[in-house]
């Protein structure tokens, strides 16, 4: 199987190919440019570069929430119009869950922190378990805490109940580092620049299980999950209950 | 400090730019074209993405092999080039030390093996130790066994020695995976697809570390390790003594 992958949730605008257990390309870029000027030509440069046939791909993947908005709406858009146009479905991948695959394989928990802004982070606790009783091991994703927008101090607290070494990555890393040591009770270390910030190649193999399970949604259907309204719905009063 | 990383000692073909503790950009390819096709376009591309101003780079960092032949000199030849003309220095990378750092920080030893004809691989074998005493921890890459070109028998034995959980990755473990299962007593697994080949961006920070201390050559010192002589210098007779 084949798969396009796609993140935009955070400044990183990332695509990548992979098929099956291989990872054909990928394009990863950590830069001010706004994904609306990036994400389409790096993904129009991969296809070139591995003379990529569309009608081969068998589905879209993407970090489907949460996020920058407008990283979203950039991601989703391009997905939506890629889906549309190739005729093949959505597989959505949760940004903390994407993000977590960094570190694939650890022993360690896992948290991935993404800068929420008015003090929070979007954030998960993670854990890769054995697939297998007996050698070759390979790992599945395990979410402890699936993916929520919470204080710092309520995911240190969470962490230091769960007391076991955690791994934290994510732009939320440089901004609660200190914070983060005034709290925790655990040990815990900070993942290296090369496995730190959104990477699509690191969700793809999951995206490729999930499409095999027939997790995926067509274009149409396909919705980014924000996890909490928008500045813009939050001043004009729209908003959910417990926003309120 | 800024660097252009480069790799091109297997079929990936792979380059990063990593400034500090950021990765700014990265581009791989894993397919068939040749470096020559490649190389030089993805670093031009990349470029012109980040907008990167060659005068800020301190350094061109490079997996100076082993690998295949050509491929080792495609990637010397650019680096030399690149250093010759921006008047910088290179950062020389074990290629297998480079490709153990995609799994950095793992509890568990790393064994890189690429395929190196002739019944051979090119491995080593390699942990990540903790380089403080209190969190939060960052590791440091450690070889226990230096790259060398050996028998998989020979590689199987060592990580038997060695009694601890392997994971193995690069182009040999396709190849030799069936002979590992015959041979190994230890607990062991096979690495992911987003981190099982050549990445430059997985070794650049190490890079950065070692420009730091001084561990880097010019231009026109560098030259690429082989670890064998090549097929032309076997038939010709123009062999290194242990070679005979």
């Amino acid at each position: 199987m084949k798969v396009i992958a796609i993140d935009s949730s955070g400044l990183v605008a990332s695509v990548a190919v992979a098929q099956d257990d291989t990872l054909i390309g990928e394009y990863n870029v950590n830069y001010k440019k706004t994904h609306s000027q990036t994400l389409l030509p790096m993904l129009d440069e991969l296809k070139r570069m591995v003379e990529l046939d569309l009608s081969t791909v068998d589905a879209i993947a993407l970090a489907s929430g949460p996020g920058s908005f407008t990283g979203l709406r950039i991601g989703s858009a391009t997905a939506k119009g890629l889906g549309f146009a190739m005729n093949v479905p959505l597989v959505e991948i949760p940004t903390l869950d994407g993000l977590a695959c960094n570190l694939y394989g650890s022993d360690k928990l896992v948290c991935p922190l993404m800068d929420a802004r008015r003090n929070q982070v979007y954030t998960g606790i993670y854990a890769f378990e054995r697939e297998q009783e007996e050698p070759p091991f390979t790992w599945r994703l395990k979410s402890l805490l699936p993916q929520c927008a919470v204080s710092i101090d309520e995911i240190a607290r969470k962490c230091n109940e769960l007391g076991r070494e955690v791994i934290f990555l994510g732009d939320g890393v440089p901004v609660f580092a200190e914070r983060l040591g005034e709290l925790l009770r655990i040990p815990y270390g900070f993942a290296p620049a090369h496995m730190n910030r959104q990477r699509a190649a690191a969700f793809a193999p999951l995206a490729i299980q999930y499409l095999r399970e027939g997790r995926c949604v067509s274009a149409a259907d396909h919705a980014p999950e924000y996890l909490r309204p928008s500045q813009a719905e939050r001043e004009a009063g729209i908003c959910c209950e417990s926003e309120k």
